[in-house]
């Protein structure tokens, strides 16, 4: 075939390839690459070919792709792609997968992923800044009554709410971050800058600095790469584990974790019962399952908690006669909270960085799916 | 009477007297002072005899001031108040004016202030944290359409707008600050803290970093002190100046200078034309004629701006029909978003750090009223 590499990492073959001499990548999106693009990525790395083809890999399995002849299929060696994946036999050249999702489920029973060694790699990280700047927005507009205020707008009503001397800024309140990666690292970032306190809660404790530490991409200078910023950390996968973070005062809480077998349902009356010693304000912005709706409402209903944002729901879409919509204190967006049009330019910048790992040939990328996690 | 201090500084006297023995502080304010408050006050400063009259000093001029005796005016050295102040012959013993507004200006024609060299200080920085929450809660929303998924709430309507994908998150987009005061600077930290840049617009130029320093009260870890935080700094008082920072391509605008005849109408039309190259988003939290109406009106038609944001308006209240209540992509409150029920503490915070200022006798006090520049 085309080049001289060695068949993909299943192989277990490792070596540096400084200017990705032979490399050929093959990006499949139907989004147009960043002007320069190409030019940088050849400076960069001499050897490396690069095919674009304008292909949405969301499209059904048997969708055709324009201008990937099977000879390039041959010599692929490094793959942007979404669910679709080339055959193990199709590709015999590949040595790294990089996803456009955050989420990897969708290959976990491909062949080419369950009986290769070859790396798969996410875009965790990508949409960290976007969804954190929901998660503040939305609580701040709680805090302020910005919704109140909208209101009056239509009405050309300037009145001053009585009570408005008793808005709270958030300076030296508590929020406590249920899942802390990279979108409640960056939620951490910003409450530290308006002066609150941060907790967090993982699944694994944290007693080591390296143990907090997340590996995954994130914006240059965003986030809390080194996890210093909780000043309290909690852990475990018990009722009673979870009980005492939620009991631990938090005016804010934040729900960022997957949702996996153990995530589903994780917060319902229980759980709202503790969170109602300081009514805690509840923000989802993970998977609307975490939550069991019908707790939800009538923790609202009752005033267990202050109120809620929500970017996910269970169901979605959220049915136009369901009683969420109309609970006070509550703000629902249709899971929109991630997009951003930063998305593609920072996808890139991780293709980036995993491309530098292949040429120093050290078999270390960010991102990389762990076949035993599944993420 | 009733102690043995000199009189007020128009002597001239300032000597150190670490427990304040001999010193009486008189409080004028309806709120209640926080529990313990008075306990802290006694054990820290053993010989200061405190006063508190439960009387607003925003009540007109003739109002009888409750439970404070012709004594007590005689002896009073400290005085916590609004624009209510006594007589020089009436308070021969003050040393030390501590108001609990931001502004002084009503101070500035009264004897008390004019006729004497007693420090009088603001309560300047108090309202940094909730007036940067808003700013930062206004732009986020605007910027992720907020104002547009409460409209859909009211539907049950769970769509996601078309184009949502080309929602913008803020990191790396460039946030200029028109007044890097406590205000500006805590908007300074948490944009820094979303990945923003920051420039940074003040009157006089800020070439060292003593120059560039705030001397002023902010809460504990908040703000911008060292005047760290901007990448670029303009200044000056003449229309090119300001248009080279407001032609800087700045994403946002914050508008955060007080109100003086130098900055009324100081954004008008030629300043939207400037502001047009980059359509810039417009928050004023200053005061409304910073701004002149009309032009802000005709540039939100124009399309020169992106949007506003405006806790001030010109006028105030802003009338049922006015034209601003209905331009597309505009937020509007009733000049609230400095209020907070943290205000009294703060302000007791900066009454506690000058009260140890003057124990220590060096005649330095947070928040000093300037005689020349009157604030």
């Amino acid at each position: 075939m085309g080049n001289s590499l060695p068949d993909n990492p299943s192989s277990g073959n490792v070596v540096p390839n400084k200017d990705l001499v032979g490399h050929k990548l093959l990006i499949l999106s139907d989004i147009d690459l960043p002007d320069g693009y190409r030019e940088r990525l050849h400076s960069k790395f001499p050897g490396l070919q690069v095919v674009h083809s304008r292909f949405n890999p969301w499209k059904d399995a048997t969708a055709s792709i324009p201008d990937v002849s099977d000879e390039d299929w041959a010599t692929v060696t490094v793959l942007l792609t979404g669910p679709r994946l080339p055959t193990i036999e199709e590709a015999p050249k590949m040595q790294l997968v990089q996803l456009q999702s955050a989420g990897a489920n969708y290959v976990l029973e491909k062949p080419l992923f369950v009986d290769t060694k070859i790396p798969f790699c996410t875009a965790n990280g990508v949409a960290g800044p976007p969804i954190a700047e929901w998660v503040i927005c939305t609580y701040l507009a709680y805090q302020h009554r910005i919704p109140h205020y909208l209101n009056n707008m239509r009405d050309g009503n300037w009145e001053r709410t009585p009570g408005a001397m008793t808005t709270s800024d958030v300076v030296a309140q508590r929020v406590g971050i249920l899942g802390y990666g990279s979108i409640g690292r960056q939620v951490a970032r910003v409450a530290t800058a308006m002066g609150m306190e941060v907790y967090a809660y993982t699944n694994r404790p944290r007693p080591t600095p390296e143990s907090r530490r997340d590996h995954s991409y994130h914006p240059p200078g965003l986030g809390d790469p080194e996890g210093a910023l909780p000043t309290r950390w909690f852990s475990g996968t018990t009722a009673p584990a979870l009980g005492e973070f939620l009991g631990s005062g938090l005016d804010l809480l934040v729900v960022a974790v997957p949702l996996t077998p153990e995530t589903r349902g994780m917060l319902g009356a229980p759980q709202f019962q503790i969170l109602a010693a300081k009514r805690t304000y509840v923000s989802n912005i993970g998977r609307g399952p975490t939550i069991v709706t019908d707790d939800l409402v009538a923790a609202l209903d009752a005033g267990l908690i202050r109120g809620a944002a929500l970017d996910v729901t269970d169901p979605e879409p959220l049915p136009r006669d369901h009683p969420l919509w109309t609970r006070k204190n509550v703000i629902i967006t249709p899971h929109v909270s991630g997009h951003s049009d930063s998305y593609y330019t920072r996808l890139l910048a991780i293709l980036d960085i995993n491309l530098e790992k292949l040429s120093e040939g050290k078999g270390e990328f960010i991102n990389q799916v762990s076949r035993k996690r599944g993420y």
